[in-house]
């Protein structure tokens, strides 16, 4: 702990960082005093719960990392909270956080991470990939009939912000088109062709080749694939989750895996989350689920990104200046 | 059938073809006989042995279509066989086919098929898709840990015909450094950036994040991914053979994966077909095994562009000119 002159704000840092980042925090936070309570167990894995020690709850000011929103009436003092995921929704719910509490998250940290994860889904969906492996572990040596290409064929892509933008970017460069859908049709994201409004959505969904969903969980985007729209669907399309999972029915998406509405789905984000045991998704050979692994500490290049947003917002903590996010509030 | 004039030539076309097609074969054969003899049953499959009827053995002077070597000898009159393959190794073999007969292969057809199939297996193997694939099957909700990157990453490609050609493409779009390996290393590859004769492979093996392998099968080429090869490399590598099976070891590349000295493995091709059901292979959760169907027939554009090159053929044919071949003979 580095605590220092007549600033009382105190940052409780919970990302496990190593020598060289610990300096760059401590110049960046200058007079603030900053503490680092990362929990070196879970080094490079910030999916983990962000523990902060009992004796800092109510002098911290600031906190960098994902604390259970249970312990937040024990954090008196807290103005900024940097998330070290991208969604914060649990920390904006009503009753959760005081409304001056500034929340930043780490938006722009998992476009890379998650856009190739949904990126990969797709394609090893279109070429019944999942399918050889479950055949794999029986050793069976089975064809599995057709396949799809991305060449010439359309993603709808559902949320256009970092991961998205970097999803679009990718199955463009192989041969897709890219339509976007966000709330303000009027701003342009990279990858993506051509954009539209949430109000252009039916009509939209019956041309997709792939329904690719990157969306917060908000009250709007709750089962924004709801039974109707599964249905609208051509069944060659494949859906892709890698945004929250309540954005899909997943009853209605059991039923249209089962009855062939749809091609395959590919979630790494479902409603709840583990997945429960008894879902008939899991046995839905053209469903390919993911532990909500796509963004997580999987790719090194995620966690320094999250570093750098928290390094940036601590600095302008420090400067009093506003602290930024890139998305939200 | 269409037997007409003084031409004795009888081309037997045992591509399963619809009225359109067959008209657009009778246009370009000219006063050239020309036999149906595809098989219903299969249409849209040209993965089957071709039946060439008994009744026409003795006449033809051409099949276009992969017949079962064993009845060459049925066939005096053969003067040039057109396959619906890539590979055509087993109709080269000594003793199959005289000398005088000109083989000419569907090279051109596959690489967009193949090229994407060992791209989706790439990105899959990366992501560890097969191992959740596998666990889904369980209703198990487990991280599967580590995952890598196309961005910036290198793939050696061994052959860099129609296919690996195509794939190198695709790797390059999202990303990846591509190096290609082929017997003419100044002949340039669409998609390659720096292109290598055999000779230089095992020096260019340490470095490669996936070894990506299209080579026909030859007494060069078969286990040219050895024992000793596969523990040059890194154990982050990923293995894709898209090619034929017998280009690599399979036993050392059971131990290299069993040992973690290589990431994973993504095989359509083994040695022998079917994979046996007792090998070790099915078993190694990185690896992943498809059913020799990257080719095939699964993408309609694959069929098309077999008929196109087969009916350029039969026009040369026809005409008295050389039959073509890009890879062959």
């Amino acid at each position: 702990m580095n605590a220092s002159g007549n600033d009382d704000r105190l940052i409780v840092n919970c990302i496990p960082v190593g020598q060289e980042d610990r300096q760059r925090f401590l110049d960046a936070a200058g007079d603030v005093a900053i503490a680092f309570a990362g929990d070196f167990d879970h080094y490079g894995d910030m999916k983990v719960q962000a523990q902060i020690p009992v004796a800092l709850r109510s002098r911290a000011t600031a906190v960098i990392g994902n604390f259970d929103p249970e312990i937040a009436s024990e954090l008196p003092r807290l103005e900024w909270l940097q998330t070290w995921s991208a969604g914060v929704d649990k920390y904006l719910k009503p009753g959760v956080l005081p409304e001056t509490v500034k929340v930043t998250s780490a938006t722009g940290a998992y476009g890379q991470s998650v856009g190739e994860h949904m990126f990969a889904m797709t394609l090893a969906l279109m070429k019944n990939l999942a399918q050889y492996a479950r055949a794999d572990a029986a050793h069976q040596w089975r064809d599995a009939g057709e396949v799809t290409s991305p060449e010439g064929a359309t993603a709808l892509i559902l949320g256009t912000g970092d991961i998205g933008s970097h999803y679009a970017t990718l199955v463009k460069a192989v041969g897709m088109k890219t339509i976007g859908v966000r709330r303000d049709a009027g701003k342009p994201a990279e990858g993506i062709d051509r954009m539209y409004g949430f109000d252009d959505l039916d009509e939209l969904l019956p041309d997709a080749d792939v329904v690719a969903l990157s969306l917060p969980s908000t009250p709007q985007t709750r089962h924004i694939l709801d039974s109707p729209r599964l249905e609208s669907l051509k069944p060659e399309t494949i859906i892709i989750n890698g945004g929250r999972g309540d954005a899909i029915d997943l009853d209605a998406l059991a039923e249209s895996l089962d009855s062939g509405a749809v091609r395959a789905a590919g979630l790494d984000v479902t409603e709840p989350e583990p997945l429960p045991e008894d879902s008939p998704l899991w046995d839905e050979p053209r469903c390919l689920i993911t532990p909500h692994v796509a963004g997580g500490s999987h790719l090194s290049v995620t966690d320094s990104r999250v570093i750098d947003i928290a390094l940036a917002n601590v600095r302008r903590y420090a400067a009093g200046e506003p602290v930024v996010d890139n998305a939200h509030r």
